[in-house]
């Protein structure tokens, strides 16, 4: 494995910090890769790095510099086109294991991203047999281009509250759609601003008058031939974004905009030429495409936190700063002065490592979500939905808990580069605008903690009710909450000894906050419930609760899965540095969530020091394997994007170099200068002064 | 005191939601605006908004759009323009109480403000009383505009470490400038790039080959006439940053550039003609800059803060999502939908009511901060120093907590509006990208945390070896550490009929949080210390413990100030609401930090129940008061410069008028199409592919 870096300058000499920092490393970094990634992700990694080398359309330093939404835009239109190049010579539009690291791999999601993520898994699921004939092979070739149009102006999560109609008219066969309001514009669907020419919409099914609530229509809102909006069909861009403005956004408004009867979707009802509405088979599947996009956000997770985090490793050890005298087994170039690379700080340890370790523990879960969704969406085939509420659970806890461990992660990695990590060419900055999204759309943290925590209250419920359900959640990943006493004897463990680098014993106190947490919520919701609250009401009470034992169950899973990864792996020398990396992760999360470990009976209030101590012993081991773990991700330059991240570590020259592409540096006197400097420096130059003030 | 807001439709007609919040509030706005800012503060900040009001300069909507650096930079020089000659006008050079507000009414930041706020400053206190005579004056009247210029690429907080060099050369009576390697090029200098004409330039003195460490010099970069960049003088611009583009960051290398020995500032040190270096008078101030602008950052904390949490505040009210059935009391509008005020959820009021008693707290903390400056200030001037240790750690630990504690509660006000809070239409992106630099710059969390804990730990060691220094201490921020017994028998208090609504008890177990914090790290670190170890490298160990400790002492303080002030309210409807918000934020610190209470046995496992309780039941209180609180901080629409958080709550129809900014809605069929999008649909379009991948 070697680096192609985007460099300006001889990439070939490395920082001499670096070349140290991966000659002294206990393992290959290339078994890190093979371990992480599996032998078939790492073969596709390879054949995606392959088919995007050395193509412009990839190299992403113009965002350094990146004007206005119009210039972002274009160049998105770019990697598009190139994206679907890849996919059509690689064959890969049916390769859901190869969309998932091309999405990343891309560096910056455009339409083309949602009509694969999004549009096209929505056509699979809601159409019916006939209408999947002809959709379906459309949108696999990008003959059209489609995106899923739901949210309105003021209409979001609650979907039933959605105001767009769809009236059937049985003169013409035809659905008649309308945004009704201004409130019911619909807003926020990426690529309907400027580049779909189809979506699937979303709108109240009204025959004779009858309300049958929101069903999926497909609609086409630009003309293949001439791309210009259709008829009644009033499209926007919805404006520019913190980030994430290479995805056009967009917003429209319909009036009386007509469709055939069959652009409904109807594989779960049918609607006949007189106006018959039908209910058809299980809706069990109907909400599929939202489970497939946490699923895919959940796999994305860990290489997107994993960017960030390696920008900051590699600076954090180039960058120097402050003597400290005394570290001689660190300080290995004498000629240099003394100043101690900044990655020997405990307190840029304690920042990053455990970010490493997420990174790494992300990754892994997000391979077995991958797993565990094939493996439902196979069983639902043959029409098994066993596994129908623990997907619901598990995608929706790791979903809120990872997105938002991901944007804090990343800012973190942010400060942790000082000042030059506010640099866009950091390259930090670019990932965190880009991602903080992530955490909002497809539902946000309290959304999706409370259908967590209902999948988990039920357990709760159903065994103190001594309705055993046992069977049913025997290898699952609610088996735990099952299998928790709530009357036994719950005292934290003696100090002594305590087995601080034992993973099972930290894996056991894991699941007893959580399971405390779980517990204790739902006597509280049954409290509330049976002194005659509503029960949305009721909810409302214990909201907040619900929002962190769903962090606590989806911390238990992630440290279960890496557990689990970390004992499948078969080189000692790698394992022992996953191991590290477990330990690092659990006990950050012990000390991060003290207080729930302690209300919890998990951990005595003195269990602390030795915590801390465990803690920064394992931050002191990891330390010289930091880098060569970093490197082990095998993220090309080209994606970081960063001058502080690259992998030949020459941090200054890069930021010296990037300034070149600042259009400002093209003239030494600024514009705005002329205009209004002068006329700060020498009032007189102007003859009179604006009126606006002169009255004051 | 009425809203002059800045809008396209009619602003007169209010969202009767928030009608109905400004009605059904327990006091009168107006009076708690006079509370929190006092009558002077007022009368200050009343001049200021009627001499920009109605001035397009001020108009910060163009933000929502942004192009490249160059666009935000020219209307940034502007907004320079107005801002000087406001301050012409007023004659506010010399008021430092009206350019703090000044500068946060401005909206954004650019190189005057640094001219103000660091050059300024560091002139009068590092100029002789000769070159004061010559270069205030000029400075003061915007002859010159400078900046200050001391971080280098390779070196920040470190400020001996600094390359660039200063020789003296006794032929010719000059300093000869040079910046010798691409490590020490000038870095990050505000105005620098395009704007500045001088800088006061830290360089490492030298004579006759002794080098006497980092001295400051003022250097003219640019012509006064011209303003090209000088002979040997290399500016550029050091790129586009993740906000804050408005000021021209710059960085500069210096070859031989020559300056007049007495360019050299001259108060702390003299070098005469024949090149002999004497130390002058008390070094005690000479950081003095440092502090003045750790003071400014703490004074603006709170209105910065209260600008997104009344965004986020008022969206709150007018947004509504899910029905909540039985909250009749809630729902006073039957025509509606039962759709609720997001408001009202427990989620969205644990979130938003703890910043808005932060924006009231840090608000009240910095007005405290600029009277103890002004006091510290009048006794320097008497050769009084005995307040420079407890300043030092104020400005050190509260710049720390507070930047970051503001940066975070942007980003949880931002993520609390949902989805349409990542359009920059809704401000706070542009209010977070633009504050959280300062988190970074003046000195980061781990460094303040350091000197923090440097002087906290002093008073531990002198009482521990029993010198008892009290009689300094009375009185002070101090004192409490002090009087703390560490062998006192420190039992959280029972939980039977805990006073959570206490504000003196509470208060005293955060002392005893912030103590056993301070006392416990004070333990280690002489610990490390006695067992032979360097003191740096000791000092790292305890050096995460430090920036824990310095956060707590840091709460203890605002909680003591907010307090104080309190007290003082005079009505009695308003000071009732200030407890309700002083006990949110007191509580919501106990839960955010409940690990660290248990630790120092402040509180016991089993009080957490108890405080959820209490701090719910204070949200609830705070809930029917909330709106009207934050109208209390009298923002004006056009700082907020947010389609969500106008004061008239029209937040779709300011959405919708916003993408008539946004230059992609200017036509149907965007660029991008004819380039490539059409060859995505029709690749038969293209006779040719690219040949890039026709290899693969």
């Amino acid at each position: 494995m070697s680096e192609t870096a985007t460099t300006e300058f001889d990439g070939s000499v490395v920082h001499p910090d670096l070349e140290y920092e991966r000659k002294r490393c206990s393992f290959r970094i290339p078994d890190f890769t093979y371990a992480l990634y599996g032998r078939e992700g790492f073969a596709v990694l390879t054949k995606l790095r392959l088919a995007l080398a050395r193509n412009p359309a990839f190299d992403l330093r113009y965002l350094w510099s990146a004007d206005g939404t119009t210039q972002q835009y274009v160049r998105g239109c770019w990697l598009a086109e190139e994206v679907v190049k890849v996919i059509r010579q690689l064959e890969l539009i049916d390769r859901d294991d190869a969309i998932g690291p091309l999405q990343i791999l891309a560096g910056e999601d455009m339409f083309v991203m949602l009509h694969l993520t999004m549009f096209l898994p929505t056509l699979k699921n809601m159409c019916d047999e006939e209408q999947a004939r002809y959709w379906v092979p459309l949108a696999e070739d990008f003959r059209i281009i489609g995106t899923y149009c739901q949210t309105e102006l003021a209409h979001g999560s609650n979907v039933s509250g959605l105001e767009t109609t769809a009236d059937f008219d049985d003169k013409t066969d035809e659905w008649v759609l309308n945004t009704p309001s201004l409130q019911s514009t619909k807003w926020w669907p990426g690529g309907l601003a400027k580049s779909c020419t189809h979506c699937v919409c979303m709108a109240r099914l009204r025959i004779h008058d009858k309300d049958y609530g929101v069903h999926p229509f497909i609609l086409q809102v630009r003309d293949l031939n001439t791309h210009e909006s259709l008829p009644g069909v009033k499209l926007f861009h919805i404006g520019k974004k913190l980030g994430y403005n290479s995805m056009d956004n967009g917003g429209v408004q319909l009036h009386n905009v007509r469709i055939p009867r069959r652009n409904l979707l109807m594989k779960y009802c049918h609607v006949d030429r007189q106006g018959t509405y039908k209910p058809l088979g299980s809706k069990k599947l109907m909400y599929g495409t939202m489970t497939f996009t946490r699923k895919q956000i959940i796999m994305a997770a860990g290489p997107q936190l994993a960017k960030s985090v390696v920008i900051a490793i590699r600076y954090s050890a180039v960058r120097r700063q402050f003597p400290m005298t005394m570290k001689k087994h660190e300080t290995k170039d004498s000629s240099r002065d003394a100043e101690v690379q900044i990655l020997d700080y405990s307190t840029q340890q304690i920042t990053l490592f455990p970010l490493l370790a997420a990174a790494v523990a992300y990754t892994v879960t997000g391979i077995w979500m991958d797993a565990f969704y094939n493996s439902f969406i196979e069983d639902a085939k043959k029409d098994d939905f066993s596994k129908l509420e623990e997907i619901h659970a598990v995608t929706s806890c790791l979903k809120a808990m990872m997105s938002l461990s991901v944007a804090d992660g990343m800012e973190k990695c942010r400060k942790a580069c000082g000042g030059h990590g506010f640099l866009l060419a950091s390259g930090i900055p670019i990932q965190f605008v880009n991602f903080v999204p992530v955490a909002t759309y497809e539902g946000d943290r309290v959304v999706l903690s409370v259908q967590t925590a209902r999948v988990l209250l039920k357990i709760v419920q159903r065994k103190m009710m001594s309705r055993d359900p046992k069977h049913t959640l025997a290898g699952t990943t609610l088996e735990y909450i099952h299998n928790f006493d709530p009357f036994g004897d719950h005292q934290p463990p003696a100090i002594e000894n305590t087995p601080w680098f034992d993973p099972d014993w930290l894996m056991e106190i894991h699941r007893r906050r959580s399971c405390g947490l779980v517990y204790k919520a739902a006597q509280q919701y049954a409290a509330e419930t049976s002194s005659g609250k509503d029960m949305m009401e009721a909810l409302d009470l214990v909201k907040v609760e619900f929002t962190r034992l769903g962090t606590a169950h989806a911390q238990v899973l992630v440290l279960h899965f890496f557990l689990e990864a970390v004992k499948r792996v078969e080189l000692v020398e790698v394992r022992e540095v996953w191991v590290d990396l477990w330990l690092c992760l659990a006990l950050s999360w012990c000390d991060e969530h003290f207080g729930e470990f302690v209300i919890t009976r998990a951990l005595g209030p003195d269990h602390h020091d030795g915590l801390m101590t465990a803690f920064k012993t394992i931050l002191r081991k990891i330390r010289p394997n930091a880098v060569a773990i970093a490197d082990a991700f095998w993220i090309p330059d080209q994606l970081l994007n960063s001058a502080l991240g690259r992998y030949d570590g020459r941090v200054y020259e890069a930021l010296m170099e990037s300034t070149k592409m600042e259009p400002l540096n093209r003239l030494d006197v600024p514009p705005g200068y002329l205009e209004h400097i002068q006329y700060i420096l020498h009032p007189e130059r102007k003859k009179r002064s604006s009126p606006a003030h002169s009255k004051l």
